[in-house]
């Protein structure tokens, strides 16, 4: 029996209108959507916002071994923002429904992967005959997807079920905001403000009454050095910090010198179960991850693991089910603290469920690491696969180490993903190394 | 050790700016603080927005029999928006919290009642040192309290925790809120359009493609003949229905001659305790409530209380501790459906924790009615209590019949809400139109 997966992208406008997003996030969205061919397997339905490209499908398969005739992609017609997107108008076009159940009519569909849980996804299933399929249907058809992508929501939850956070509250107006960023001044914290729904570190920035601070996991670090300060920077950017006054803001402590952790899980009936966990490395934004993280300290993992789990509990009783990811920091000393979730496919899970268990193998864990860098900037997808497979530093099966490229081509920057299948961590940035050097020019 | 009551009535704004509401809003929040006052046990403190009306606490100790000066009062330094709310800003002033540590210097708070579970009370127990008595103070703390008092939050968390709802959805954009109404549309329903964070039906409205349905808990009924006229009712009330894109606008099924009816419970480290049951009756919008409900189909009250608790335990591992509502419609056919919940001291909590269990006794449920009705156009507060006293019409301890005022005089419309404690409800409403009576001119 099939399964179906659908590519409808998380975006910042998850709540709101998408016609309000730039266009090079439009852009990043549809490449990630074709993520979702790393996941597919034989029978599998694909549902993109986009014809995949040919030369991702034809590269990805074949490291994952499932033919492209086996599987079916389907795209329907443009939608309120075009192409980019799987918008909820795209999943009710009657068109696609009709091309859809032609594919599902003589095989029922087993199991639906959306890489976000949207009320859509759940339309189409209850119009199409496989509610059932569609994990959290109930939750997710009333707008739970949007709880479970919200910074503020997290923290409510999070707070509620005894999961340790960085001091802070949740903003509803710039006189609350002044208080808890004042409060936490006062105690010689710098402190994040986070705008909801942001990814990737890019709805956040750290202010601080005092310099000397990198902006890690944020865009900026600002001085704001008195009360006048912090009450004007909340009047420039309170509608930023709140997406117009749309939002809470967030404001919480920010702890210099924190590694930044995820721990990722799947909610079933039955319970959370643990699957990966990574670090995050920003510079200063997220630019790299880590599977698994290396050199934990000790008490970290089994913390991260059960406050991670005491967490999807909570959201399973909430009525989630489906991929879930928290992210924390470790500090300097070793404390935890969760920052914020994710119940969705995030840019991870295919990293360490296929690339990671399926490609390299069920024990990669024990004796690889993988890790992503962002934006090598490449001619073409293309380019960049025969260039790696030229300089010997493509994957290889037989040493279970070397490169693959992860996600599509960005037309917005030029660049691609790639992933690095190495030993350890310092044997993965010797590698690194060598793949951003191919396509400079070679030293005189 | 005192308990600290806090008159911080819930409103429209809760997540927003209060400054938008509307005068007579105010003034109504204002009166309704003063309910606290039913509350009042010896040693308590009792922080209200304002000072209370002498005659109404002269009046209300009299039947508690808690005296006057037994407890305390504290009236913070007017606000953002006045003397009419306890805002964040009259919590956290410094004058306020200097006369309140006095007063809990020598006897530390043994437990905070607030009539809204707001982040600005538990800062207030965490400046003071009782952050431990405030209730649920880690979720709440987080902006908790906004998950509980939404109508949109509400849909996802007890349709994922079980429990039975109108068919509908949550939308977030006019898109979605036109796929929904259509829908409903096509299967022959009426539809009900919900604001979030209104309350007692001020915030709803009826739409139907046929005329033909009278507004119960709503303001109006529109007639939507066709795909263009819900387009040009979205067009006109998107704004409106989402506090100007502010959150998300609920459509859902709306059942004619459904009975309303709320169930109430106290949710508590071990789980929730059922308190009462009530029916609310509108014409259109809320204007009396009858409790215990007379009259259920014999297995709606079983299956309210069954449903209600499964919600109550889905918060409970939220974090959310307190006083928590939820309403529900019962239906022509026995059918039980949930419509929103409030996650706070409601109108009825007082009536039936003091009014019924205190007043009448413990066991008034199983003699007595307790029927509340709004909007009594009186000339004064005291007129009216005098008045009810000269017909013989005034609350009488030996037969445990009788009128008790419930609520300050409200300056808005000129009128004060009175509960009739009665055999049955036929009782009741003979003792209303007597009350109703008492100003009327005399007829020749």
């Amino acid at each position: 029996m099939p399964r179906l997966l659908i590519g409808n992208c998380f975006t910042d406008e998850l709540a709101g209108d998408p016609a309000l997003l730039p266009q090079a996030h439009l852009q990043t969205a549809a490449a990630s959507a074709q993520l979702l061919i790393w996941f597919a397997r034989p029978d599998d339905i694909v549902v993109l916002p986009q014809e995949p490209e040919e030369e991702l499908v034809d590269y990805i398969t074949a490291l994952t071994g499932t033919p492209r005739s086996s599987f079916q992609v389907l795209v329907p017609p443009p939608g309120v923002v075009g192409t980019d997107l799987l918008t909820a108008d795209r999943l009710a076009d009657p068109e696609f429904r009709g091309d859809l159940a032609k594919a599902i009519a003589d095989r029922p569909v087993e199991d639906v992967i959306p890489l976000t849980p949207e009320a859509s996804v759940v339309e189409l299933g209850r119009a199409l005959g496989f509610l059932e399929a569609v994990p959290g249907h109930a939750f997710v058809g009333q707008g739970g997807g949007m709880l479970l992508n919200s910074k503020a929501v997290f923290r409510a939850v999070a707070a509620g079920s005894g999961v340790p956070l960085p001091e802070g509250g949740v903003c509803t107006s710039k006189v609350d905001a002044e208080e808890v960023i004042a409060g936490l001044f006062a105690k010689g914290y710098p402190v994040m403000v986070k705008r909801d729904y942001s990814c990737g570190g890019l709805g956040n920035e750290i202010v601080s009454p005092v310099d000397g601070y990198r902006p890690v996991g944020a865009e900026r670090v600002l001085v704001l050095p008195d009360r006048a300060a912090i009450r004007a920077y909340l009047d420039e950017r309170w509608e930023w910090a709140t997406n117009g006054s749309r939002y809470p803001a967030v404001v919480e402590r920010y702890v210099p010198d924190s590694r930044g952790i995820f721990v990722e899980f799947v909610i079933t009936d039955d319970g959370p179960v643990f699957s990966e966990h990574g670090e995050m490395l920003s510079a200063p934004v997220a630019n790299a991850q880590v599977i698994p993280s290396p050199g934990l300290p000790p008490r970290a993992l089994p913390e991260l693991v059960a406050a991670g789990g005491r967490l999807c509990e909570t959201l399973r009783m909430m009525g989630f089910r489906g991929q879930f990811c928290a992210d924390a920091i470790v500090t300097g000393t070793g404390e935890v603290m969760f920052t914020e979730y994710n119940g969705r496919i995030t840019g991870s899970t295919h990293i360490y469920t296929v690339i990671g268990r399926q490609l390299v193998g069920p024990d990669y864990a024990d004796s690889r690491v993988l890790v992503e860098y962002c934006k090598w900037p490449v001619p073409s997808f293309t380019a960049a696969a025969e260039k790696l497979a030229a300089a010997g530093l493509a994957y290889d099966r037989a040493s279970r180490t070397g490169v693959v490229l992860v996600k599509a081509f960005s037309h917005a920057d030029g660049t691609v993903r790639f992933c690095v299948i190495a030993e350890d961590f310092e044997a993965a940035e010797v590698v690194r190394e060598r793949v951003e050097s191919l396509f400079l020019p070679t030293p005189a």
